[in-house]
C-alpha cells in the first residue's frame, strides 16, 4: 500500500505542469494531507523529490512550498550499438538529457567482444561524468538492432552477430559491475522513447502538442527505425506489441521486390536492400517507393493509423514523405475512408538510447519504494 | 453476483468431459452446494441445461444425476455472403450444427439489395426449420468479405458494395424481424471459429487435439481466408486484434509484385490476384510462392508463430504447403531460430459461418442470466 501510494505521489507530482503544493497533491490523490506528507517526507529524503520556492503571489496568506523532481537523483544510463556508431546517455529523473557521447565508426569489422569493449569504455565514462554531476546511475539499457531473447542477442545481422551475451560483457566492465543492464531491440526502445515524448506520458518541459495528442487513435503508431539496418517498433494504445517471442517489427526483412537484390539475411529483395542508410544515399525516390510498398503493408495487415519515421530518416524526412504517402494512397484499402498520418520522429537518431535511458527511469518512477530501499 | 455465477456453472457443465453432478460443479466453482442447486434449477428451467441419467456404476450408493448443455434450446443462426455463394447454419449450445445450407450463385451481378434478400429468405428457412426441431434461435450474425465499421459494411471491393447497410436489410425480412442481427468480416469470424476449435475453448465433443493444444504460443495465430478475395483475422493469446478502427488484416491487399497484376482496389500486385481463388484455379505454383511472400511480411513484422490457411485453401492444403514454406524459410528472419508452424483449418470453408453462429452462442453462454430474463 504504501509502495503504491508513494509511486502515486511522484506521478502525480511528475505529471503536474506546475510545482504542486503537499495540498494540491492530496486533493489529486484523494489522499489525506496528513499521508501526503509523510510519503514526500520520505520521497524528499530519498533524493526523488525536492521543494521549491513558490512564486511571489499576491494576496493573503503564506503561499505553500512546491515539489518537483530531482534533477540530482537517480537517473537512467541509455546505451546503443549499432552498425556505424555507438552511443550512450545519461537521462535524469525529470527526463533531461544530461550527457549525451556518440561514437561515430563503423562497427562491422570489430568482433562483438570489441565493439561491447568499446561501448563499455563509453558507458563507463558516462557514468562517471553523471556521478561526478551528483546524479545516481540506477541502471542501463542497451539497444542493438537485432532480436533479442532471454537477454541475449540470438541474431543482428548486419552487425554478424549470433548468441551474443551483451549484458555479460558490459558488466565485465569494473566500472559498470554493479550494475543492473538490460539489453533490448533498438526500434523497441525507440518506439517507447517517442510514445514518451509524444504520446502525454512525458515530463518533457518542452515538449510540444504532436499529431498523436488528437483522438482516440494517439496512443496507436509504427516507428520505423532506419538505419543500415531498419527496424521497426509497433505501440498499439500505449503498449509495445513485442510479438509471441519477442521478435515482431522486422520490417527491414519485409519482401518489397521478390527476385530482387539479394539480402546479408539470406533472402532476396529485403526493405532494407532499398531504404536502408546506405541503399538511400543512392537512391532516394527507390528508398521512398520501397518504404511506400512495405508501410502499406503494415497499414493493410495492422490498420495502424499512424506510422512515425525515425533514425536516419528523420532528418530527411520531407524529402521522402511524398513518394511514400503516393504508394500508401495507391496501396492501402482503406485510404480512401481514412489517410494514415506520415511524421517524422520527434527524438531523430538519438531515439534508441533516449528510449533506452527512460526505461530505467520509468522503473524508478513505477516503484519509487524500491529505490528508497536500494539507496538507504 | 447471482449473474456472474450463472455464467461460472454453465461454463463448468460446458467445459466437463462428462456430465458432472451438481456436487462435483459445486467442487469445482467453490460455491456451496445449495446455491449450485439454485442456479442448476433456474438453467434447467430456462432451458440451457439438461438432467442426464448417469451411468451405470457398480459399488454402493444411488450415482448422482448429470447436467449437460441443452441441445434443444437457444441457438445462433450464421449467415455469411460471399462473392460465390451464400450461406446459413444454425449452432445449438453445445456447438453442434443443426442445420447448414449453401447457395453457390455468383453475387457479383446482383445489387446489395438483391444479395442481402436472397440470403434473407436462406436466413428464414434457416430459422423456421431450427424452430420445427426445438430450438430457439438467440440471434444472426453475418459474415462479409469487406470492412465493416459501425454495423455498415463500408467497402467489400470483390462485391462491389459500399457503405451498405446489411443489418437492416436482414431485419427488414419479416421472419428475422425481431431476431439482434450484428454484421462483422468474414476473416475475423473464422478465425474466431477457428479459435474455437482448436484453442481448447469449444466444447465440440469430436474434436481432436490440434497443434496449437501444445506450448505457450497456441492462441496465437493467423487464420487466413482463401475465397475469390482473401482476408485474415490476427489472433493474439486468444484475442482477435481488429485494428485501431477494425479494418485490420487485409492481407488481400498486400502487394506481392509491386509492379504486377492490376487489382479491384486500384492498387498493382495485390496478393488477391495471385493467389485468390481465380488466380489459383489458373496456377497453383504462383498462388503458393505469393502467399509465402505475403505470410513471410505478417511473420516478419508480427512473430506469430502459426499461420492457419483456411476457405478454399484448407481442402487444397497439401498441394499449397511446400511451395509457401519454401519462401517462409528463404524470407523470414527468424526461421533459423525458430520455424512457423502452417496448418489447414479444421473448419474448412464452414468457419465464418460458424464463426458468426459460435458468436451468439458465446453470448448466451457469458451471459445466461441475460437469455433468462429475455425468454422468461
Amino acid at each position: 500500500m504504501r509502495a503504491h501510494n508513494l509511486a502515486l505521489v511522484l506521478h502525480t507530482v511528475a505529471n503536474s505542469t506546475s510545482p504542486p503544493s503537499r495540498a494540491a497533491v492530496a486533493g489529486a490523490t484523494g489522499l489525506t494531507r496528513a499521508t501526503v506528507s509523510a510519503l514526500v517526507d520520505d520521497l524528499v529524503a530519498g533524493g526523488l523529490l525536492i521543494e521549491v520556492d513558490p512564486p511571489p503571489r499576491t494576496g493573503a496568506g503564506r503561499p505553500a512550498v512546491g515539489l518537483a523532481l530531482t534533477s540530482t537523483g537517480p537517473a537512467g544510463l541509455g546505451l546503443e550499438i549499432n552498425v556505424d556508431y555507438l552511443a550512450a546517455c545519461v537521462v535524469d529523473l525529470t527526463g533531461a538529457v544530461r550527457h549525451r557521447h556518440v561514437e561515430h565508426a563503423d562497427q562491422r569489422p570489430a568482433d562483438p567482444a570489441q565493439a561491447l569493449a568499446a561501448l563499455g569504455r563509453l558507458a563507463a565514462a558516462a557514468r562517471l561524468a553523471a556521478e561526478a554531476d551528483g546524479l545516481v546511475v540506477a541502471g542501463a539499457a542497451l539497444a542493438v538492432p537485432g532480436l533479442v531473447a532471454g537477454g541475449l542477442v540470438r541474431v543482428a545481422p548486419n552487425l554478424a552477430w549470433q548468441d551474443v551475451d551483451a549484458v555479460a560483457a558490459l558488466r565485465a566492465v569494473p566500472e559498470l559491475a554493479d550494475l543492473p543492464v538490460t539489453v533490448d531491440n533498438e526500434a523497441n526502445l525507440a518506439a517507447l522513447g517517442e510514445l514518451r515524448v509524444t504520446g502525454g506520458l512525458s515530463n518533457d518541459r518542452d515538449r510540444s502538442p504532436g499529431p498523436t495528442d488528437a483522438g482516440p487513435s494517439g496512443n496507436s503508431f509504427l516507428y520505423v527505425s532506419g538505419e543500415i539496418g531498419i527496424g521497426a517498433g509497433l505501440v498499439i494504445d500505449g503498449e509495445l506489441y513485442r510479438g509471441v517471442r519477442g521478435w515482431s517489427g522486422e520490417i527491414g526483412h519485409v519482401t518489397v521486390y521478390p527476385d530482387g537484390r539479394p539480402c546479408r539475411c539470406g533472402s532476396r529483395g529485403c526493405l532494407e536492400q532499398y531504404a536502408g542508410q546506405e541503399a538511400l544515399a543512392v537512391d532516394e525516390p527507390l528508398a521512398a517507393a520501397a518504404l511506400g510498398i512495405a508501410l502499406s503493408a503494415v497499414v493493410n495487415l495492422l490498420d495502424v493509423p499512424v506510422i512515425v519515421l525515425g533514425g536516419a530518416y528523420a532528418p530527411i524526412f520531407a524529402t521522402l514523405r511524398e513518394g511514400i504517402e503516393a504508394e500508401l494512397r495507391a496501396r492501402v484499402l482503406t485510404s480512401g475512408l481514412a489517410p494514415v498520418t506520415l511524421r517524422a520522429a520527434a527524438l531523430g537518431p538519438d531515439a534508441a538510447m533516449r528510449g533506452a535511458a527512460d526505461t530505467i527511469i520509468r522503473g524508478v518512477r513505477e516503484d519509487p519504494a524500491a529505490w528508497l530501499r536500494r539507496s538507504a
